[in-house]
C-alpha cells in the first residue's frame, strides 16, 4: 500500500504489518468523512492479503483522534437532508468501528494525547491497546448536546456496563493509568519512547502466534462474547479445533515443538 | 417535593437535583415496603419532571442500608399466604430496581457504612458511585438460609459473573476500596467530607451535560448491554444521533461550541 | 471417595468438602482423557451427595495444570479417524467444564505453578480462585497452531471480551497479580502457605453459608448472566425467594438470627 494515495492517512507496510496512521494533525486528526473512507480501505485491503497479520492503529504527532470532526456532520440544505447527511455520517462511522471489531487481523491500538468520542471508540476495537500515562480518554458528546450513538455499544462491550454508564453520561476525563485500571487499555507506558517499545513488542509477539489459528480463534472470542455458550458454540468450538490440529498450522507446530525449533510461521526479521 | 410526605426518607429537591435519603436509622435505614413504595414514587415524580436532571441516593446517619427488613418479609397466615406475601415483597422490590436502572435522569449513589444485600443492590442500579473507604458491602443472604433474588441480576450486570458468583455465594464482605477496584463503584474517597465534596464534583458535571441527549444515551448504553450490537441496533444508534445534531440541545451545544460560551442548559448555581 | 479408585487424581473427602488433586506431576498435570473423565466423575458424584458443599481443585506438587496432552489429541489412523478423535478429545473437555461451571457446589481452585491451556479454563469455572504471586497463566494455544476452543467461551465469561481477545491471541502470561487485576482470580497470596491459609479461610466461609442456598443462588447467578434482566427472570428469583424463605434452611437461619446462635448447617469442626 502506498502513502501517496491517502489524503487523511499516513500508511506503510513492513511485511506483516500495516501501519495505518491518521494524519490531520492540525485537527488532532479527527475524523471527517474522508478519513473513515480510507480507515475502511486499508482494512479492506488487510483482509484480502495473507501476508498483513497485524494492523497497527496510531496518530500522527501525538494525538491518537479528537473524534469525529463536526465540520463534516452538519451539512446544509433542507431539515431532511440535514438529518439524512447527519445519520449516514454517524452510520458510515458505525461500519467502520464494526470492519475493525472483525477483522480477521490482529489491531493494536497506540494511543496518545487526546482519545476521544471516535477516537476512543475506535480504541475500543482493538485486540490490544496500549497507552502512555499523559494520554485522556473521554466521550464529551453529551455536553455538546450529542451522543455517543455508534461508540457506545463498542464501549460497553469493551469496559461493561457499570463504566460506560458514568464516561457516556457525565462526559468524565481519563487518564492513560485510569484506563488501564478499568481494562480499557492492556498497558499503560510511561512516554513516547516506551509506547515504541511496548508496540515493538507486542508485534514480537504477533510473530510467535499462527496467523490463521489467530483469525479463527478471534472470531471465536467475538462469537462467545454475543452469543450463548451452549452445545451450539462449542461445538462448532471443536469443528474448529479439529480442523486446527490437521491443518498446516496445527501440523507444523507440532512438529517444531517437537523439534524444539520455530514455526515456519516466525519471520526471523519481523519487528 | 415535600418531605412532609414521607414516612422513611428526607427528600430534598434543589433546582436540577433531587436528593433522596433513606431514614430509618435505628435500622441502619433497613428497606421495609413503605421505604421501596415512597422510593418509586420518588422515581416517578422525577420522570415527570423535566427540572430534575440528578437524583442522589444516600442514607441517613452514617449508613447507606443494611438490606431489607426482615420483619416485613414474614407475614402470619397460612402457608400460602405467607408464600405470597414473601413473593410480592421480594419482587416489589425488584420493580425498584428497574425503576432506578431505566431512570431517565444520573442517579448518584453516595454510600457510605453498611450497603448490605438490597441496599447493595440499589448502589448496583446508579449510573456512578461514590463510596467511602470505610463502606462495607456484602449479600448476606446465603448465610441466611435465603437468597439475595432480586439483586443478583442487577449485581451481574454491575460486576460481571467473576465477582458475583463469589460475593453472592460466600456472603464476603468488600470495602470501599475494593468495591472500586471490582469497579462496583466509580470512586472511593477517604471520609464524609471527601463524600461531600465528589459529590458536588459529579453534580457540576450533571450540570455541564444536555439532560436530553443524557437521556437518550442512558437508554442506549442501557439497551447495548442487553442487545447484540449489529444493524438493528446501530441504525437506531444513528437514528437518536441524527435526531440530536437537529434538536435545540444539538444545535444549541454547536453554537455554544463555536462561540466559546456556556451552552444554555447550564444552571450557574447548581451545586 | 477412594483415592485408590483414580489413576490421575488424588481425591480426599473430609466432610464437606471434596478435594480433587490433578495428579500428573511428570506432566505438570497435563490432562488426559482418562483425567478429564475422572474430574467428571467426581463432580458426579458431588452432585449426588447432599454431604459435599465445596469442591477443592489444586495439582499436586507446585503446578496446577499444564493443559491438555498434546499426546491424546493426536491418534493414528486415516484423516477423518484422526479428526473424530481430535474433535472428540476437545468437546469432552468441553463438557468437563460445563459440569464445574454448573455443578451446584462451590468450586474453589487453588492455583500454582502453570495454569495453561485447559488448566486455565478451569480456572476460569471456579466460583473462587485464589493464586499465588509465583502462578503463570497462559493460553498457547495459537503458538502451536492451535486455538483455545472450548476455553474460549468461558474465559470471555471469566474476564469479558477485552482481555480474553489479547490473551487468546497473543498467548501473553499473566502473572498471579496481573491475573487479580483482571479480576481472573478473587485473591492473590505470596506462597503455598499462604494459599493453604487463604483456602482454609475460604472453607470457613462455606460452613457459614446454606449449602440449599448457594445452589439455588448459584443457579440464579449464571441464569442472570446468559439470560435478559426482564419480568420472567424476576419472577423466577421471587419464587425461588419465597421458598427459600419457607424452607426448613430458611425458617432455620431467621431463628438462628433472632435467637443469635450459629444455624445448623453450621460445621463446627469443618476447616
Amino acid at each position: 500500500m502506498q502513502d501517496a494515495s491517502f489524503e487523511t492517512l499516513l500508511v506503510a507496510e513492513e511485511r506483516s504489518v500495516l501501519r495505518v496512521t491518521l494524519n490531520r494533525p492540525q485537527k488532532r486528526n479527527a475524523m471527517n468523512s474522508a478519513m473513515v473512507a480510507e480507515i475502511r480501505q486499508c482494512f479492506e485491503y488487510a483482509e484480502d492479503n495473507t501476508s498483513v497479520r497485524a494492523i497497527v492503529l496510531r496518530g500522527a504527532q501525538g494525538h491518537f483522534c479528537a473524534g469525529g470532526d463536526i465540520a463534516d456532520m452538519r451539512q446544509s440544505g433542507s431539515e431532511e437532508e440535514q438529518r439524512d447527511a447527519a445519520w449516514a455520517f454517524n452510520r458510515t462511522f458505525g461500519h467502520l468501528m464494526s470492519s475493525v471489531q472483525h477483522s480477521s487481523k490482529i489491531v493494536i491500538a497506540a494511543l496518545e494525547g487526546a482519545v476521544m468520542g471516535g477516537g476512543f471508540g475506535l480504541a475500543c476495537v482493538s485486540d490490544m491497546a496500549i497507552a502512555t500515562s499523559s494520554t485522556r480518554f473521554a466521550m464529551p458528546e453529551t455536553s455538546l448536546g450529542l451522543i455517543p450513538a455508534q461508540i457506545a455499544p463498542f464501549v460497553v462491550a469493551r469496559i461493561g456496563l457499570t463504566q460506560t454508564r458514568r464516561l457516556a453520561l457525565l462526559g468524565s476525563t481519563l487518564s492513560g493509568q485510569e484506563a488501564h485500571s478499568l481494562g480499557l487499555v492492556h498497558e499503560c507506558v510511561t512516554d513516547e519512547a516506551a509506547l515504541d517499545a511496548a508496540l515493538n513488542e507486542a508485534l514480537i509477539q504477533v510473530n510467535l502466534v499462527a496467523p490463521k489459528a489467530t483469525a479463527v480463534t478471534k472470531r471465536l472470542v467475538l462469537d462467545a462474547h454475543r452469543l450463548p455458550v451452549d452445545d451450539t458454540l462449542l461445538d462448532r468450538a471443536a469443528d474448529d479445533f479439529a480442523d486446527a490440529l490437521l491443518s498446516a498450522e496445527g501440523r507444523e507446530g507440532a512438529n517444531a515443538f517437537v523439534q524444539k525449533r520455530a514455526p515456519h510461521w516466525r519471520l526471523d526479521d519481523t519487528k
